[in-house]
């Protein structure tokens, strides 16, 4: 059917199209069918929704579309009822166990890029790569074929590194030290980072602190290509696009299918276009991988998977059972991180991993000898060197390069929790912390967060405080402490850990 | 939030909730997010879409959250997000291969009847159970939630049959047979059938050229105690209506896991208080279950699941390599049935069916001795009983019970195919068969279909009839006619199949 477009104000998460009843049942269209409007550009996939908002020859379409897909009001266009994609028997083919070939797997990611696969589908697929798994050959195609549905950037400065942190670990600005450094020895690293979905501070709300962190990549390409280095949010640019529809399944359901993982992280690295990529997998309790064994086998696949992109990858083995230097939380953390940039010093668990990740970085990129990374990236970072680059990159991308810690505000609602009895802190846990964090408002309020004046191993005595919580307001302040109260994050030796009896 | 509600005119597939944008930015929630509606009734769990069709204050609902939840306009309700449902834990351990407990597997049911799961989640449970499966005490504890979250229905007059064909055999009329042949004997056979799906005709769809088929189940209970039958859509009731969101999953991945195929069919059984049961498995090429080895497996499940339910079960494995009689879609299988029904006369594949389940069901229900029901089926028939009761029924569905198969009135738009050749037919294709009269227009153009002149094993001369296709418009009838000569669904011994070369 002919109709004009009519432009909805309204966001639903997915590709709503609306019809009004008459036509509905005269097409023979039923509420969520996928139906295709044809526009004389690319055809666009939506979910049907019957409604008198429209009239007859009419369609609406939701604001979602807008984003990718440029109709205006008024415009003439053609609905029609879409059949079930090819796509779909592929994916049947992974549920009953069979190994996908290359242009299967292609298929499955352009049509999840195009919308023609929808939750159903998805979510089927991520379930079926999760119980079946995927092999190399698959990865590497999945991964080819999520970069090459997507943009790519193409830097005039080589080489190009980059370095990637699988997450899990709360408080790891790490590589907010590390990229300065990397940058200041001369290589380029266009390091993209996402925002937080599950923990409490993604790399990008962290420098978001500091400076902008949404660009096109046009302007990255010419940062870039200016300073050597940016730190920016990876999620506004359309790289790997098919990551970002697979993830809402990945969530709702809380798996993260190894294949799907490798081929989610290589693919943005293989859209910038990196030639060199260093991987951080912290392990330890309370993190993605919990065992070295597990880390070694991932750190295998890696390496085999950057193999077969062209890329040369090593990875880095690191201690992830408890939070990365003292502060967790967007701001707490931009202090943290500016204030080791300026001092050169700061908690080890953040310097030393900083700079081990860094000095591989620089052997890898061939301006350190072998063995003598960390040194050089120890000169970089004491020499002053590091802060110079990173004030570059801050006023680059639009901030104040001359902003202190002490200017960076965290939340003015604070509590502080005591140690109940003296003894060595025993563990800290990850998960409680992150949290305590989220409770209290981070990511979306940047103040807020937990600030840690112990570490695993160290004495305390009864009524020594253990951690902050920050907060910019009372009611989540509260709420943080109520999470606190029932998670006990912090554990010391000689507490008791449950008490059972009559109450 | 506390808003208003505003009803929506639209339907979305979803129970879809519409708030303001900056409230949504207050509460923090993004398009899809799930959340709950709170009115004092049962809470009502939906999907966020935001919006600026509604204002600050209101909270905006779409229609399909009407048809199962009483909210009005202007009602005062609690909007909250909802966090991750307990049950997605018990999905993933189906996932990991793992065996559910009874109440894991009642707490995932209970969330898909709420809408606390949607289709990411459900999709994932059928894709887990499409690889993994369910053994017989999870399949046992899936029917009876499904039946439980459900309305059940009490009927006062026992022994109470029923008969199910689990399908994909094209023109099968037969329950329309069976049902007043075990009425007519004094039994009791609630029968709800469903509309055709991917078939050209269900049931339902065909019982409807004769009279009413929606009623409620205050109604069949009338009905039932009244004539001891009935034959009505069991879609608009709540029986078991998780198994009426789950296939919205299996029908867009096309597939059908064991466990779940036995827990839809029996939960519904269940449900209708049905005490012995028999299920007809047609079995052949091109339907649902292609082998007498996978009927045997299915028969034995099915069995033993009437065991762990309290029902008697039996099984007959049917032939189902092609159609049923000689007519496919609504009205031409109406007025097959009729014409069976008050002659006692009709094709083979029809009649012989038929009478043999009734036969079972009439042994079954203790009111023919052991090997003598089918004798007793055909007297029933013959009598004019089977008509008597039929007449009885179409009457009490409020539907006229003089109609005479000449009333019904068929597609006027024809075209006759004929053997291009003489020979024996080889081979009828139930898909293709099905295809043709889908493309003619049934199952909503209930004139639609397809009338067959030849059933495998007969001898044709070239140039005879071998099927008629009906539809109710040139357009469609077109449609058909072109499906038809692509797929060519009567196969003739010595026809030249395929022909290559140069063109």
């Amino acid at each position: 059917m002919r109709a004009k477009v009519k432009i909805l104000d309204m966001y639903s998460g997915r590709y709503s199209v609306f019809i009004n009843e008459e036509e509905a049942k005269k097409a023979k269209l039923h509420p969520d069918d996928l139906v295709r409007i044809e526009s004389g550009k690319k055809p666009i996939y939506g979910s049907l929704v019957i409604s008198n908002l429209v009239g007859p020859g009419e369609v609406g379409i939701s604001r979602d579309i807008l984003q990718l897909h440029s109709l205006s009001e008024g415009e003439a266009v053609e609905i029609a009822p879409a059949g079930t994609p090819e796509s779909v028997r592929y994916i049947k083919k992974k549920m009953h166990g069979e190994k996908l070939r290359k242009v299967e797997i292609e298929a499955i990611v352009r049509d999840i890029v195009d919308r023609k696969l929808r939750d159903i589908e998805i979510s089927s697929f991520v379930t079926a790569l999760e119980i079946n798994g995927l092999d190399m050959d698959e990865i590497a195609a999945l991964t080819i074929a999520m970069a090459e549905t997507g943009d790519m950037l193409d830097i005039d400065r080589k080489p190009i590194m980059d370095v990637h942190s699988i997450g899990g670990v709360p408080g790891n600005k790490t590589n907010i030290l590390v990229v300065p450094i990397v940058a200041a020895a001369g290589l380029t690293i266009p390091k993209t980072s996402s925002r937080a979905i599950t923990s409490a501070a993604g790399t990008a709300d962290v420098v978001e602190v500091f400076t902008n962190v949404s660009f096109s990549l046009e302007e990255i390409k010419r940062i870039v290509e200016k300073v050597g280095a940016c730190m920016v949010w990876g999620g506004a640019l359309n790289l790997a696009p098919a990551d970002d529809i697979t993830i809402k399944s990945e969530r709702a359901l809380s798996v993260d299918p190894t294949g799907l993982m490798l081929a989610s992280i290589m693919s943005k690295k293989y859209a910038m276009g990196s030639q060199y990529v260093l991987i951080d997998i912290p392990t330890g309790k309370g993190v993605k991988v919990e065992t070295v064994e597990q880390a070694r086998s991932l750190a295998r696949d890696f390496i085999e998977l950057g193999k077969r992109l062209g890329q040369y990858v090593e990875v880095a083995i690191t201690y992830g059972g408890q939070p990365i230097g003292h502060t967790v939380g967007p701001a707490l953390e931009a202090r943290e991180a500016l204030s080791a940039l300026m001092t050169g010093k700061g908690p080890g668990s953040l310097i030393e991993k900083a700079l081990g990740l860094a000095g591989i970085l620089l052997e890898m990129g061939g301006v350190a000898p072998a063995g003598m990374g960390k040194k050089m990236a120890r000169e970089i970072l004491e020499s002053g060197k590091a802060y110079e680059k990173m004030r570059e990159i801050i006023e680059e991308q639009g901030g104040n390069p001359d902003i202190k810690p002490e200017d960076i505000a965290v939340g003015d609602k604070t509590y502080t929790f005591v140690a109940p009895t003296s003894g060595y802190v025993t563990g800290i846990d990850n998960r409680a912390i992150t949290g305590i964090a989220r409770a209290a408002g981070a990511p979306e309020d940047k103040g807020a967060g937990v600030e840690l004046y112990v570490k695993v191993g160290e004495k305390v005595k009864e009524g020594d405080p253990l951690f902050t919580v920050h907060a910019e307001s009372e009611a989540r302040l509260d709420q943080a402490i109520v999470f606190a109260r029932r998670t006990e994050p912090i554990k010391i030796e000689g507490m008791v850990l449950q008490r059972i009896g009559n109450i």
